[in-house]
């Protein structure tokens, strides 16, 4: 005879205690702004078996059913293809939208009525249990994005993490702010004052929906999830067709980590769908749906935008990200900075830079006065020859994502003059990678059509202009225009990097000044850089700041006088 | 000869450090949710000759041309007339909007880089002077809204003062969240670590829209016209064609206190209509203004969050509010409050009950059981004999805003059986004003059409229910259904109250409890009380939260290595 045990869940405010630290560091750091982290970007600080052990984790997962034990129409559906050239053969449990949304609005109430403390003690400990599987998850976002490992450890792993940890941090805050109850008493002269007591609960908006994208499915997708989790919104999550097992993983662990605290895990599925579906239009307006956290195209963002009116949306879309070269002390310094800027994920980074503004009659340099077409000749030389050993361009360049930027990129050179034309590569380990390697192209002038729209791959303009303050307004009116994520600036004179701040700052895009070192536009630090400014076309929010989570939740108030409440 | 001198500018640090102390009371306030009062509310607090010297202020605006040196088309327009029956005669100078939205994009930057300490410190001064006018204000309220002095001094003046504070308190604590300026420093192991100095600058959205409503004029518009500015937005002012006078008072004073601090009185414009005009709807989808605040009819609020997909939207609309009543020990006192309540300001507050749900088999009271039947007609009673005395009636009831209203009112016989007719009644002092006493109308159940839309104005519904589990689920569904801004609930059960909060909760709608005292559920305090949830049909937004300022600007920054700066 056996003995039938209830299942023995941890108490969340445990949960809370045990991860307090790592809260308190990030809350520090979102004040600060300053440097911090919770979750090591180097994967050899997971230890010796961590890397072997993740990577058996990912091959056990090819091939296979990935079991999610949520609502489903019993079909299992998925179709992703590694850009390193094979199958991952995975399949998972296609969704039942209506009954999962019907049941994200059935536990809903006890996740809100468990509070913001209870809250984010779990989703501090799900953070623990993804952490400690970054190996594994880099895997799964090498193969689903083409990210090269190092990029898949640290951007798929412990960065996306930090994200993560920021906006709940943020969530956290934000909640705090508001008091669980409070005491107002008014006087009234000579008569007894007024006195009530008066109760403040954080209610969530409803259920969430992220919607996650092909080349960044955790690092752009977890500050929404954990966010919307953390103010007590249940949350469909949507992962692009071709990059669903990094998101598969994490909301494995999620639910996992509510059951284990005596939550429903239905408080997060997963809405798997194959290439050309529509479930993302079609949840999007769905009356349960009430917050939305996208990163893709311009076109469907700014159709959520338009038309999903019942619910908060925050999207990051498309940019054309900017550099001017005005004058440095550092020429190897720039051209090797930009070299890897251009080179890292062979350009498919929202922040990566395509257009460079240089002056038409060249620059000054610490190595001499270079003119326009040297410039452009150098940058070219460059990034060739930082790519010339294979074994690091692999590293860096990873794999191209789809079809679409191979032929974008394979055709830039009807862009203009080409300076460097793109090399279809070969990876050392993975022969049948589609990679290619940056081209690089000058343009006419500022004029030209090219410079106006978003070439997403390895595809760079050099641009010369009039002069340095029009290359600024190329900058400014840019980002306005067709949005950006990042700006760069690089020169000697504090004047030229003043007028370069206001005109970022009009532009509504972060600038980096004079980056020649280990720092590279398109690096965005969790806790301290803001990725995306909401001011510009290219992302309606921040990454992560107080408007980012403010509007996931509502305060509903009750209020009694305490001489009543005495005598009920 | 004369010696020309430049005007003398107070610089807004000075204006900062003078209002210091009002704004820290706030800033305390809003984290306690305690009782606070920056302004005073009781008239008498002004002084003997505030009285009188406002009175002539007001009278001295009549029949003239009211100045305001903003771009304008030269034409002179506006048609107020008192509900108490008289035209006030005043015109305004018609907005350029072209002119004057180019002008708000110009003068922007300004605003934007004196930061914000500068920019609070000069609201905070042009509310100092707001407050001083509080008695003109109060018959310029008075003479537009239709409400009693009393009502129009209060409301009107500190307590819309007051909203106004709280508002600033959550801009500036928004913004102060973000540091100035940050170093990061990541180490590299062995290598020195990389060192970089962030600056992280404040920036708008761009141009806000403030649109008045007809009843509140000042309390409903001050928040979102305080919040925008302070967080840098230039603003128009778009009063409802009624009630004009209050926010033109307003705009004057913003203006002056502007261009005192040495910046444009552009930054605040006033765009006056004649009834039936389209500047509101036209400005809406200006590309200019990315804000918008709102008070008024569902229909135009659900086209503004529909059509001004450019703008951040915040919208209080119409709602059905609900009073559940259970059981008490007070009857006497549920019955005097809630005649207070439906007859202060004839009904015309987005917050005045207007179903109130009985169980049709009754209620204990400590006056002994008392059936349905009982409970309307003692209400009925108690608001007659409320309103019995003509002095107290004219100076609760005020008049009636508008011919709709009076119609609405008139007709209310036909909702149901009549317990308490409305009254076409005279106000002693002005025997042309349009009054109306409260009908109460008792309708056949929980399903009469009757209770599922709201009747603005003196019209109260008796409904009964199968029980209070069938009130509170009226209270809970009406909510999410129609909207609404309050809900009551009378009990001597502490379960029932429980029951009452977890409905509320969903529902979305701050509950009172018990209110038997000096307290009314259609009142709401600054600093405390949270004015709309966002989280029903009612309101998007809650005067004031996080939420309802955040989102009015956002961060950009500037970083760069601090070993570069120190050789730039």
């Amino acid at each position: 005879m056996t003995t039938q045990t209830a299942p023995v869940h941890t108490p969340s405010s445990e949960l809370f205690e045990r991860h307090r630290d790592v809260l308190d560091g990030a809350l520090a750091a979102i004040t600060s702004r300053g440097w911090f982290t919770a979750y090591p970007e180097n994967a050899k600080a997971y230890g010796e078996d961590a890397g072997p052990a993740g990577k058996r984790a990912f091959e056990e997962l090819r091939g296979a059913q990935f079991a999610i034990g949520q609502p489903t129409t019993g079909s299992w559906i998925g179709a992703e293809r590694s850009p390193y050239g094979f199958d991952l053969g995975i399949t998972y449990p296609q969704l039942d939208v209506d009954a999962a949304l019907t049941r994200a609005t059935e536990v809903l109430p006890a996740w809100r009525d468990a509070g913001a403390e209870a809250r984010t003690g779990v989703l501090l400990e799900a953070l623990h249990q993804i952490n400690a599987r970054s190996h594994e998850l880099a895997h799964a976002v090498m193969h689903t994005t083409g990210q090269a490992f190092p990029m898949a450890f640290q951007a798929g792993g412990p960065h996306a993490q930090e994200r993560a940890l920021e906006a709940l941090a943020y969530a956290y805050q934000a909640m705090s702010a508001v008091p669980a109850e409070a005491i107002w008493e008014k006087p009234q002269g000579k008569r007894p004052p007024l006195r009530m007591r008066k109760q403040f609960t954080v209610a969530p908006r409803g259920v969430g929906l992220v919607i996650g994208c092909s080349t960044v499915p955790t690092w752009n997708s977890y500050p929404g999830l954990f966010a919307s989790l953390a103010t007590g919104n249940p949350v469909v999550v949507k992962p692009s067709a071709g990059a669903v097992l990094p998101l598969a993983i994490t909301v494995a662990i999620l639910r996992d980590a509510l059951e284990a605290a005596g939550f429903s895990g239905d408080l997060v599925t997963l809405a798997v769908e194959e290439a050309g579906g529509t479930i993302a239009a079609d949840l999007a307006v769905r009356p349960e749906i009430r917050i939305i956290d996208y990163t893709g195209s311009s076109t469907f963002g700014d159709w959520l935008e338009r038309e999903a009116k019942q619910a908060v949306v925050f999207t990051e879309k498309a940019g054309v990200n900017t550099v001017v070269i005005d004058s440095t002390d550092d020429y190897k310094g720039v051209l090797q900075n930009l070299a890897f800027t251009l080179s890292l994920y062979s350009g498919q980074m929202c922040t990566t830079t395509q257009n460079v503004y240089v002056p038409r009659d060249g620059i000054d340099t610490d190595m001499g006065r270079k003119s326009f077409e040297e410039v452009g000749a150098d940058l070219a030389g460059a990034v060739d020859g930082f790519l010339s050993d294979p074994a690091r361009a692999a590293g860096v360049l990873g794999a191209i994502v789809n079809d679409d930027i191979v032929a974008r990129t394979d055709a830039a050179g009807e862009l203009g003059d080409v300076l460097l034309a793109t090399k279809a590569l070969e990876h050392p380990e993975f022969p049948d990678a589609t990679m290619r390697s940056p081209a690089i192209v000058a343009v006419a002038g500022t004029d030209a059509d090219a410079t106006q729209t978003e070439h997403f791959g390895p595809i760079a303009l050099v641009v010369p202009t009039d002069g340095t303050a029009a290359s600024l307004e190329q900058l400014e009116r840019g980002a306005l225009a067709h949005g950006a994520m990042t700006a760069g600036v690089y020169s000697t004179s504090e004047d030229v990097l003043q007028a370069a701040r206001q005109a970022a700052l009009t532009g509504g895009v972060a600038l980096s000044e004079n980056l020649t070192g280990g720092v590279f536009v398109n690096q965005s630090a969790a806790y301290s850089d803001f990725h995306g400014t909401g001011l510009n076309p290219a992302a309606n929010a921040s990454l992560s700041d107080a408007a980012f989570v403010a509007p996931r939740f509502h305060v509903v108030q009750s209020r009694r006088h305490i001489a009543e409440e005495a005598t009920a």
